[in-house]
């Protein structure tokens, strides 16, 4: 039977803290529909983890946590900038344009799923005309699809061109690992914050840092199939990861491992190990003696074949896995 | 501080049945979107509980389910027809309509929220023509918003009308008690079956009984923000709730609760008690003094005011409520 | 044969004004997408018309004209509050819903297609919540669907009703013959004003009295598919019909038209005749005999018999028809 | 003052057929939508035209008869095959995922606008997997935005390789002077002609191939806001230009002018001159004395200068723009 453990961050479960963080919260009635006491005590935990009086919403799917928050941010004749290979742009089977009637994305190369600031100013100097989408939002992935984590001034001079130009911000929090308490202080308009690959049951807060977003933002979530009754089971999730630090801790341990496979590796490493993933340079024969070696991995959209770590990967299995990838070089 | 236990069937929590099913399913890596075992095995259960051969899909929230699945039978430039007071026409907050893509709901009214043959036939008999929104699908909710139960006959008689004219039918199993096997033999196309209201975390079920509407369906579910990575926390409650019947037994409490509550019922009981509700003709002043007491209930479209039951309402509490409530009158 | 020229308004053909403008428009090259000549200057005399500074666009379909309009003020999880016979509620097949991404209608009940003050309050005083989409627009007909005309203070009312309470105002101009140039006084935010039913070719124009609505409307007209490229032909017709003061004098003998009608009439009358239109009670075997004897004409909506004048309708056409329908009493 | 004759086909006038034909076309009362004599016999030339029985549409704008064409072709979560350099793609400000709810849109690259079939078939080998849009239609353009015509047997491949991996086919005919029979036999699926680029006033014809597709369609046109009630102003120019064959020779004749100036060129001609388009080799400061010059011509996406011929191009205006372009080498 093949082994997915290296194939998604999203094949773990759910971290213990959030099982019992699940159970605790299931006591009595409650208010539904996020107004509850568990919603509101998350919503705390998630602002002071930020540093930043936003409010926060909690919903059960990352592609629509993203695709709702760019629809609050451009119009279906506006377009949103984000990398060419992010996820919004090559894996959420068309859902901004669905919940943003319409609205285009603009994608920009960059290397290791990094927009570059000259990049984007090229975009922005383009002029308004009526025949194309203009951007009206900048859509930022940290840690980038393949692994790679912008630094804080790299990130500060993007959100600065982004918003010189009137554009909007997303910075979607898709792993932990980095300064998060940053994300508060860069201006941006809508983060958000992935909680089901960090180790969660399936949630993801929206923050909505530009408070005037939070008005009928109910509503919005409802229209668009994310406002869900029993909300304090998305919430509880995030009590129980932040309270104990498991979000941190664990987020640290699978980038910890990543690190390791990628000292283990056998193959010429691609992008930056600084977060959760190592892509490396594998031709399709040896994929295929791995994968019949029972390891099951993607070749990933730039030709690289992609290793993923999660909260619940052990050292074992990184060596484990290092052996098999030595025995198939 | 008040008391929502009548609130609405969401405000109670899970059953234990459906927290340790999660529990029982967080084991090791799982293939993510529903292609896991854990997934699989609760679709062999509904299948089995349907006694049919149906895809089975699962999604977050019902909203969703309800929209995504009237967005597969009528497209936008035609109309679904429903109830008045229907969920879908008056607590959604236009998801149909955003889903399908403008797609209409043509209203019908009917007593304790049932659509009569009668009232579905003259809607029916309407000409073609390019100014409105011709019906395209039929969705009906059983138990109704008012706690009413279609008969097995009466039901036969709207899908038969239905299917004559060429319309599409989408029973929204909004809560169980009565004999959902027969869903699957009136030759519906579509069935959500709820299992947040059950006394589940969120999770609802999509049965595509026209199997023709599977091409595909995992990227519709994925364009609408509903394919979520760690699919088997969706699909674990069913498997908790079904094998062990609680989703039958514990539905079939909540409805004798209802009785018992309505037994004890000070006012005028409005609609049939046939599952989990009660509806009572109640003014605002005693409405006031009964909020006053601490029990928050809501006075619903009709003017009525509504009691729920869930799986987790107990004897006490409805005894308690009911001394209440003759003192308040 | 059966004679439609009663049916309505836009079975008649285009004013010889019209055609003129088209011919004088019809010299040379000119830039495309209303960035030309004749555009810039139709768009002036509605300025002037109306007067205001308001900018003007043109796109060939009233249904279109609304929906964009009413997305342009109403976001998809909101809703426009209207009379629940207008024109967008009741004949554009669902178009605002899909323009507007799922946008809802409120509708009201009113007199004669009027809305009345205490009517609209009832809607505004309720309160925001997730589960329906509160009013963000209010759009008004004038002359209502029944052909009667909002007074100056009763439309004065409604507008600052619906401005006190963080409304925006749609008022679609649907005939002329009232005093257009109060639209521009009222405070609303886009208006309609009706140019085939007044006696064009195809041909509406959206005026944004809200100007901060005109950054890339052009894009959004494009992207609802309504930005043509010989936009000089849905233009030029303005210039025809206002230079002339044909849409003024020609709107006057259509009312003047009516009220001959009404006159001749041997049905009872049923709504005010303040425009071009006469609705009468009329049983269904006198509409046969009606039919039987060549004109055809619609039942409406409220179950009263419809006709028509255009800027097209003569004397003697108006004569027999009286004639006619004293031979069917 | 700018000249814009050779900027685009689209800023020349309409033919005097056209305009003559819009005026025989205005006598009388007509039914509206579509339903009257004038739609009708213009349907009929436009079926004998293309030898076809196909139902035929008349709609205002271009880029709504592709959108709308495309979403009755394939579903929000599925995708439309295209060049990336197409119309649809490039320059109709987002309105395929817009009318298509958020369906996609899979550009491929080609020389000189044409898509080769072994680059079609890479795409249809892609398995279906719920994260992306899979291809439902393919669209071809001819002649290509680049002035390319399609030969008989390369377009006959391009269909028969979609048809065979199960898509539907939209061939765009944007301009006129290649065998338009063919479309027809090729077994495509809806037909979008171009009535405005060739000559008229703003209209363009759906043909729907496929007349299942025709059911409801009606609807489809008025809920996307193209069904205006004088259509036969829609219908009309096409009387005129079809009867006349202007369609046809005045089309033949803006080829022969982009031949001519071709012929004049002293700058390297690009892209293959098969239709009414020139497309050159020049650089910034040339481009910039030609403007200066008083010759408003654009850079197109592929960084060559485009110069448009169009029915109105004469003889006289190419030579002098030949005159021109030479004086600014």
């Amino acid at each position: 039977m093949a082994r997915y453990a290296f194939a998604s961050d999203n094949v773990a479960g759910a971290m213990p803290e959030v099982i019992e963080a699940l159970s605790a919260a299931n006591t009595g009635a409650a208010a539904g529909y996020g107004e509850d006491h568990v919603a509101r005590r998350a919503a705390d935990m998630i602002r002071e983890l930020l540093d930043t009086d936003a409010e926060v919403r909690f919903v059960a799917s990352g592609t629509a946590a993203n695709a709702i928050s760019l629809a609050a941010l451009a119009q279906g004749h506006e377009a949103v900038v984000c990398h060419e290979h992010s996820h919004v742009a090559t894996d959420e089977t068309g859902a901004p344009g669905f919940f943003g009637a319409g609205m285009g994305l603009i994608t920009l190369a960059g290397e290791s799923g990094r927009i570059a600031a000259p990049t984007l100013q090229g975009v922005l100097g383009r002029p308004d005309q009526p025949h194309w989408q203009s951007p009206a939002a900048l859509s930022l992935t940290n840690a980038t699809e393949y692994g790679a984590v912008y630094g804080g001034a790299e990130i500060a001079a993007l959100v600065a061109a982004a918003k010189g130009a009137g554009l909007k911000v997303h910075p979607n929090a898709a792993a932990a690992g980095f300064d998060v308490k940053s994300i508060g202080r860069m201006g941006v308009d809508v983060a958000v914050l992935g909680g089901t690959k960090a180790g969660s049951t399936p949630t993801e807060a929206i923050v909505l840092f530009d408070k005037t977003l939070s008005r009928r933002f109910g509503a919005r979530l409802k229209h668009g199939g994310q406002l869900v009754s029993k909300a304090r089971f998305l919430a509880a999730p995030w009590i129980g990861m932040i309270e104990t630090r498991a979000w941190t801790v664990r987020a640290a341990h699978a980038n910890a491992m990543a690190r390791r496979l990628a000292g283990l590796m056998p193959f010429q490493v691609i992008h930056p190990v600084e977060a959760n993933a190592v892509f490396v340079d594998m031709d399709e024969p040896t994929l295929e003696r791995l994968r019949a070696a029972g390891w099951f991995v993607y070749r990933f959209i730039d030709g690289t074949v992609r290793f993923m770590c999660s909260w619940a990967t052990t050292e074992e299995a990184v060596d484990e896995l290092g052996a098999a990838l030595k025995a198939v070089v």
